[in-house]
């Protein structure tokens, strides 16, 4: 539903001379004095679907709320300035949990500096609900679009991927400081981070850069949570299955040059574990690759909005 | 409730340097490039409190979530640039409903010539929620505070004033293009716009001002929406009452040099009827004064978040 939302808006929103890049993209970018460097971004975290209140402490929901949008600039290797916040918090209890939100929001926000710059507070007879939009600027690389992804390019990943909801939802560093000094070091053809899910994220970035992708199933760092929660599964799911499909790693996922791939995952100064997991190809459609198996179609699987 | 919250978050928040003018305003500045020229502002509306989905059209629900962004821009004499819109609707009929808010809001944001930058659609379980954040720029003369008006200074509103309830305050136009005008033709000492109460609103441009201000009532524009509630009603409360606290009239507030102010009123091409309603006084406090009553006290009233 909300995806068939998004094509209708995306369909009725025109172009506008301010827009530096359009919708599509983890972020917009805008023209303001002189130059395209304003990028902007906003999620929305609602109960009962981005946490349980009723069992996540506030701290850790306020956390992630400015989190989340902060792996969205990662996504365009851009440096945060500045956010907003609003809430629509239950009347009950209203200021007891609207302080505990901030205060898991506000020292992320030291750490990456950046300015709380309003927000809005309200209070209602419906669950909580915490909007933060957070604006920042692309440094002198210009931002890293999901575009630029060509036939060769090498599938670049930090971390590791699947069984999130275990806690790394909650308790992720976003990889803003490893998006400025990748984007700065290495000719970085394309990124984007991994919300939804490697696989389905993966396809998106494919769309954009109208080609396709091999991933070598063999190479993807799966997390322990991924193996705990396949060994707790009846369904049969392999850890395999969680890394490509659990969504909310909040990692990066780049395209990068092949001459500079080797090189970039050698890079022990970024501050994060850098994995080649597959490559781009012509073909439009995404494939795994493993020694045992050979080469099969990969479904795009995770959160579907 | 929120008041207070907001207090504590006051307190909590310190200054930053990528902040050009601190909490307190309608809307943030912040230095991006190489000038502290971009306002940011966020009014996130909730079903129940700012409208009621079981009654008032989808339509209008959307054009206001955008219309009090604008007011807040207008509040600053700032030029709007984009929009962010962030949603929670309700999952049954969610596409429909979705579609129905953008229709309200993209003609109103063709008007002010803003960019849809982008925006979070969810659904869940709760009642709808909007989130627009706007941003915007400030002109070559700099934004309009609330904290310029002097002891001299003339009151002046535009429009008039209460019984929003009754239509306007999903119907009205922000004073965008009047408060531009009016920054770049007058020397305006401080300004705002008018959301939650003629007297409580005015006292808050006392208080950033460190003044106080005789309101002259006779001389308050009253809407006929006014007289009509005052007229319906049973509690005794009279047309000024309304006029004085009822809220989203959506209006300019101003601080106006005295040697400037009736120039100001008398020029017609601003496009809103102007008034002078007052003036600012050493003495921190309001009061208000009629030929027939004389000067008493003002009490302060209005929606208390």
């Amino acid at each position: 539903m909300e995806s068939d939302l998004v094509a209708w808006i995306r369909d009725q929103v025109p172009g506008h001379p301010r827009l530096g890049l359009g919708p599509g993209d983890d972020a917009a970018i805008l023209r303001l004095g002189d130059r395209p460097s304003c990028v902007v971004t906003v999620d929305l975290l609602t109960d009962g679907v981005d946490f349980q209140l009723d069992r996540d402490a506030p701290r850790r929901i306020g956390r992630k709320a400015l989190a989340v949008n902060l792996s969205d600039l990662a996504a365009m290797a851009a440096q945060p300035v500045a956010a907003v916040i609003a809430v629509a918090l239950p009347r009950h209890d209203a200021l007891s949990l609207g302080r505990q939100l901030l205060e898991g929001l506000f020292p992320l926000a030291r750490e990456f500096d950046v300015a709380i710059a309003g927000g809005d507070t309200n209070t209602w007879d419906g669950p909580l609900v915490i909007s933060v939009t957070l604006i920042g600027e692309t440094t002198g690389r210009g931002p890293l679009r999901r575009s630029g992804a060509r036939p060769g390019d090498l599938i670049v990943v930090t971390g590791q991927f699947g069984g999130s909801i275990l806690g790394h939802h909650f308790d992720f560093t976003p990889r803003v400081r490893e998006a400025l000094l990748l984007h700065e070091r290495y000719d970085l053809r394309a990124g984007m981070d991994v919300s939804d899910g490697l696989s389905l994220d993966l396809g998106r970035l494919c769309d954009e850069s109208r080609c396709g992708a091999v991933v070598w199933t063999d190479q993807i760092p799966i997390s322990d949570a991924a193996r705990q929660l396949a060994g707790d599964a009846a369904d049969g799911s392999t850890p395999l299955d969680h890394a490509l499909a659990d969504g909310e790693d909040f990692e990066l996922l780049l395209a990068v040059h092949a001459d500079e791939a080797a090189r970039l995952v050698a890079d022990t100064t970024i501050g994060a574990p850098l994995s080649i997991i597959g490559e781009f190809v012509a073909e439009e459609g995404l494939w795994q690759q493993s020694a045992r198996e050979g080469r099969r179609p990969l479904p795009r699987r995770g959160w579907e909005h």
